[in-house]
């Protein structure tokens, strides 16, 4: 199988919808600052009616991924299902657009495109609340067999572990890349997605996973522990390569028996932290695919991660490829 | 009739599509730089493909002012056409969430929500090319008597005129709001609606306007000059007020014999100039309808203009009575 691409994504294919909001919005809509809870469509209209006015971009955690691969000038593909609507169009024409392969057929006649609503607190922290619509309906037949084996990475994205069928869906996408020789990535996605899913996640890490990637809320929640570091030690164990980030404190990277730390790129402003993780691992799997060594790796995420909460919305508004040569990188 | 809303407006009712641009993408799509061009659905579509990703929030010029007389903490009413589709539920979400009346029943079964599709050239300059959908099926059947005859400033948006029955719903609303004794305001809106449209705006300027907003290249469009003070001097003689922005120059107010200048609000970085011409006139009948002297209405059009130009997207990303406080203004 020729090697068509960098990294391959499956995920929640989400268009966001950001708004400012204050942490008093938070409390008043019972919402866990910081996490990603999921919604039906009754709260999905509840509280688009309540939130302050946003703004509309692509998203979906794999999805930022892929657009910050693509970005850096990484060969790129996506999963994933939008709807045969309005916002399933802006979701498509920004992944086309990049110049990532995204070729999954759009649902017709069922439930619309995802929508996540982010609410943007003043200290940059995004809380999200989910209605995945159209993006659950993505099952086993989406997975396209040519994409996952001809990525150097399959990544794959920890929100799919709640629905039954993008598990299925993992599942055959891990057989494949694995029987190609793949390397499987998957990211542990939210701290109560882990919660949910512990056990079955557990059981992927050990059989399936080359590289994980968590930040400290997600991989305490794994291991059921308060300390990070025991954590961070236990997932050493479970897989080749193990990256965590932890906010300002930046990334801890363990290959057996190697470690790393990695330190944030400095930012005038923390404006919205939406896409924070997904574009480390932009950078990360960039960086990895091309032969950096670990700690560049870590340091392509920071830079990505850096650009991309410098400003509202998820996904990097300059070239990643420019912005990591005018650092050296 | 009872006083309900300090500023009302008509408008095309626009979704825009934000993407960073190239000079060199300008001139391969043939397009004036920093203008607005209108396309059909087939063009649109071809322009949208060629697009970098980018991000959509509510627009129009009009909607835009709206937002943010609301944001000053003003009352304000919207009336303008949007689709029965996901944009149209977007923009009238976003209108009902500043906290802006805005009742104009969708459109069904018709066109989609108008669409600007904005180009964010380096240098912080937008060009627009506006697919105008269901925005020009706004009829006068859509004036609604109250809000007219209920607002301080009625405000129309110089870009209607590009439409039949939208030019007929200026002329309603003109009449209602002269009947009540409400002062009239109006915008040039771009230099090429005027050259298209001199004549009639000329006389509508003439026998019904109060308060003119233009900037440079309008104003010297509409005398057909290509002398600032010229130009400036005959508007003086059409119209009240005449308020002329003029970019990183400031702003030129005439009023009878008194001139004003007015100088910009610096900006760090000009991110996204979207919106600056639209959030001046925000200020500034937003410190008119609340008894401030004229240059003070300048002032608070500087500072809203400054606001928006220093992110991407058209309207305030916060409280612009929260920030004119803080500037003691």
């Amino acid at each position: 199988m020729p090697e068509l691409y960098d990294v391959a994504a499956i995920g929640n294919a989400i268009v966001d919808v950001i708004a400012p909001a204050t942490d008093e919005f938070l409390r008043e809509q019972a919402m866990d600052k910081g996490a990603m809870m999921l919604v039906d469509e009754t709260r999905s209209a509840a509280l688009y009616a309540a939130m302050a006015p946003g703004m509309e971009a692509s998203g979906g955690s794999a999805g930022n991924t892929i657009a910050g691969v693509a970005s850096f000038g990484g060969r790129a593909a996506y999963l994933g299902k939008v709807a045969d609507d309005q916002l399933g169009g802006v979701f498509t024409h920004d992944m086309r657009a990049i110049g990532a392969h995204f070729d999954t057929p759009p649902l017709v006649g069922g439930k619309a495109t995802a929508v996540s609503m982010i609410n943007v607190t003043p200290d940059g922290e995004r809380t999200m609340s989910t209605f995945l619509g159209a993006s659950v309906e993505f099952t086993a037949d989406d997975v396209d067999a040519a994409v996952i084996e001809g990525a150097r990475i399959v990544y794959l994205e920890g929100y799919l572990f709640d629905a039954e069928p993008a598990r299925r869906a993992f599942a055959k996408a891990a057989g494949l890349a694995r029987a190609s020789g793949r390397m499987i990535a998957i990211t542990l996605s939210d701290g109560f997605v882990v919660e949910r899913h512990r056990q079955a996640l557990l059981g992927f890490l050990e059989t399936q996973v080359d590289l994980v990637f968590a930040n400290d809320t997600e991989v305490m929640a794994l291991f059921q522990t308060e300390d990070f570091d025991d954590a961070v030690e236990q997932l050493r164990g479970k897989v080749k390569i193990a990256a965590v980030t932890r906010g300002a404190q930046g990334s801890v990277i363990t290959a057996g028996g190697e470690t790393f730390t990695v330190p944030v790129f400095p930012v005038e402003k923390v404006v919205d932290t939406t896409g924070a993780g997904d574009q480390y691992a932009a950078g990360f799997m960039f960086g990895l695919a091309t032969g950096r060594p670990l700690n560049v790796c870590g340091q392509l995420g920071s830079l990505a991660a850096a650009e991309v909460i410098s400003h509202y919305g998820p996904r990097p508004l300059v070239s990643l490829k420019d912005l990591a040569a005018s650092k050296g990188l």
